[in-house]
């Protein structure tokens, strides 16, 4: 897409004398445009700045200081003071956010956490260390206070600490002319709502109606005859990957929070889930690959140290489980050094093999396809596609060897060892996630671990093994 | 949580004598209750299998059928025959539904679609075969026909083919009161909308209206004086991955899709783009495991092995060349045969450093957090996470190596060796997605095989060149 045609894009700013769109067509901010803003702000032309980013869109102002190099921020938040609303602040990636609070008076954050929404306030306070939490919580205004607490004593990523109070509820015996007048005159109701939830007298939910069918029914309609009674409500110690999995199997907008008595206590909306989901998958791939399930690029570097250099001394410890099995065959190693040369293939492919079935499963494990039900069909099918995978491996290296290096012994060998190595590394690639997960643990964790040492150590045995017996290396 | 607090479950149905949830706490289907139906099935007692699956949703209706065995679904979808509604089939799994649709009669399959939204029936449709298609696509209504084929023109994966054309528009002339009046009369709405969109008299979007805004204004107020003016409209042509960005960046629930001449074509709404984000962050998994984008455990045996074994393959032909490097120090080897031992360490351990950095990466090109704007200062990150993370497994390595074997001189090669391949491990896993990006390549596709490459040839050069180098195998 050219330029001209991005109409996506509503704002664009004068850039010196030619008129520049701001965004690129996948709505990141141009480098011309960031450098534009961080040039006015280095040379003290803060009012530039300000025209500049004014028109920009609050997570686009978020975007732009995480673009910001980390010793160029504080000078671009002092610059743009009075742009940077809440709403900025509650887009901002965790990492960077921490940053910029870290320089604020408890006051000052007690300020903006009480314009905030709860969910979006509770996100700023809870990363905090204790006395910090407490010193701005003294400061906010006795309600929001009160507000945040509440949700502060809830699970960390529970569904109490995502919802907002706010909401609009209605009892089924009003009449929709009732409902839309209700509307027009309460002035303490979210920004954004997309249901109305209908309570009993003791503030139970008992249905929803959507705003669409309020607006499509007469005045004199009842609203306990036009909600939907099915709802699903959402406790409020749920986990948050749960209730995001939950909305997005019933394609819900918003949903009523309960307490555990069931009472009606918040609601939670589509916008805050989308993050979330986002944040879940994006784990996945971080966790499976050993990078921490916090690791973006704006971790400080010792926290991403931290986190990844505990998975590399496990994986270094597995790899000396399959140096102490390759040791066991030096002797053979030395009459015949072609085994070393060939012995990384056979582990390679292998653990390659394994990682495929390993992201296969722990995606749909996460995403509930995979359960109790039809656990045992999804091994049976990845040993078929083990067995199809390691057949085609097996004769492409196996002729492979015995063309190049002449020798059909070893060709046999190593095809049988990468058969067998791959048949290995597709039933470790689903029982492993499958056993953690029965153990309550998160096997997108600690299983491709498990699995490389499973395929590094069985493929060098196998194929060293194998040798050795048939009198290869004799 | 405990089955009797599960509040959220609002279907349960009396299975035997006592009353059991149909559900467990993570909104999945209980194995007692999918065995209860399949049985009824195969006992020819359709009622009992009608009467337990009647009360489900729609979405747990498709669980229902995924969870069941590829033979036992024909019979199920037989039995639940009126049950299994349009809603139902567009929640199904992709690789099930084919395998349904397979089964139908062209005018059946045309009846499900000319009862399902645009989007939907053009997920039902766009999967079969050209054939297939045009013999469904001449049964169905012609004006169903017409939405479809051209949504169908639009290119796989673009707005065009998620949008549905059913939507809410009205001038931004009219009053409250006239949408009021106007959503209370008309028929042909859709079934889901949140936002009105405000249209010019050529039908180009000037603003959107939330339902809850129109709801809260009195009806002689200008629906122009309420609307928000700054919207964010959907090109037809755009990816859905930078559509899910833009919902996702921008908290949307629903969007205006236009033409190339900027009239309103369509809508798009957030729980279409909930499946999308998570579609894509799967894909983002699997193909950097090399699993293929469309892995799932109901994909067909023989379709998950056309895609992994090509990255098996992939992964063969770089092992080749990492065993190439080995064999030019095949006399080291039989001379040192230790040397064999230790090499698998150096390429493993590196290997799992770069898959780490490789992780982090993709993840931010696919959020849009990294940019032109901050590539060298991503670059300039990784490369002090990998001098730490080097420095101290060099040290673990190199110290153990001294003690266990007594050879210092090995505990420095391996240490050096360690070191050099961690740096070009994180080198490699940031530069190579970046680079990939820039040409326009998925940088999660072949990432993982030129990564693993690097460190496996550079593992083994580093370490075997070095000890040859200063004559510990001489």
């Amino acid at each position: 897409m050219s330029e001209s045609e991005n109409i996506a894009t509503a704002t664009s700013v004068d850039l010196g004398s030619e008129n520049h769109a701001v965004m690129d067509e996948e709505d990141r901010l141009r480098p011309e445009f960031v450098e534009r803003v961080l040039d006015a702000v280095d040379a003290g032309d803060d009012e530039t700045a300000r025209e500049l980013v004014g028109p920009l869109h609050p997570a686009d102002v978020a975007d732009l200081i995480e673009l910001a190099r980390r010793d160029e921020r504080e000078g671009l938040v002092k610059a743009l003071a009075g742009i940077i609303s809440p709403d900025v602040l509650a887009e901002l990636n965790d990492h960077v956010r921490e940053d910029l609070i870290d320089e604020m008076e408890p006051q000052q954050v007690a300020d903006l956490a009480g314009q905030m929404e709860t969910d979006d306030a509770v996100a700023l306070i809870e990363d905090l260390d204790k006395d910090e939490q407490q010193a701005v919580l003294e400061k906010m205004e006795p309600d929001d206070r009160a507000a945040v607490e509440e949700a502060l004593s809830y699970p960390e990523e529970s569904a109490g600490r995502v919802m907002q109070r706010d909401l609009c509820a209605v009892p089924a015996h009003w009449k929709v002319g009732q409902v839309i007048d209700y509307l027009r005159q309460e002035k303490d109701l979210p920004d954004d709502f997309w249901e109305v939830f209908v309570v009993s007298p003791d503030h139970h939910p008992v249905g929803t109606c959507k705003l669409s069918n309020i607006l499509r029914s007469p005045r004199s309609t009842l609203v306990g005859d036009i909600m939907a009674k099915e709802q699903t409500l959402i406790p409020v110690d749920m986990d948050q990957e749960d209730v995001a999995l939950r909305f997005q199997k019933y394609a819900l907008v918003s949903a009523a929070v309960v307490d555990e008595s069931g009472r009606l206590v918040g609601m939670i909306t589509v916008d805050d889930i989308i993050h979330i989901i986002q944040e879940e998958a994006s784990e996945d791939v971080l966790l499976l690959s050993g990078a921490g399930d916090e690791g973006d690029i704006n971790e400080p570097v010792t926290e991403s140290y931290k986190s990844r250099v505990r998975w590399l001394v496990a994986n270094l410890l597995t790899a000396l489980v399959a140096a102490f099995v390759i040791r066991q065959f030096e002797h053979s190693i030395e009459r015949m050094a072609v085994l070393a040369v060939l012995m990384p293939i056979v582990a390679g492919v292998g653990g390659n093999a394994g990682t495929q079935t390993l992201a296969v499963t722990v995606r749909a494990i996460a995403t509930n396809q995979l359960t109790s039900s039809n656990r045992w069909r999804a091994v049976g099918r990845e040993i078929r596609v083990a067995l199809l995978n390691g057949l085609t491996i097996a004769v492409l290296i196996g002729v492979g060897v015995t063309l190049v290096l002449g020798s059909s012994g070893l060709g046999a060998v190593i095809a049988a060892a990468m058969l067998f190595n791959i048949m290995v590394a597709g039933l470790a690639g689903v029982l492993i996630p499958l056993t953690l997960e029965r153990f309550g643990a998160d096997p997108a964790v600690a299983s491709s671990v498990f699995v490389t040492m499973m395929t590094d150590s069985i493929g060098f045995l196998a194929f060293l093994g194998l040798a050795t017996a048939v009198g290869l290396a004799g």
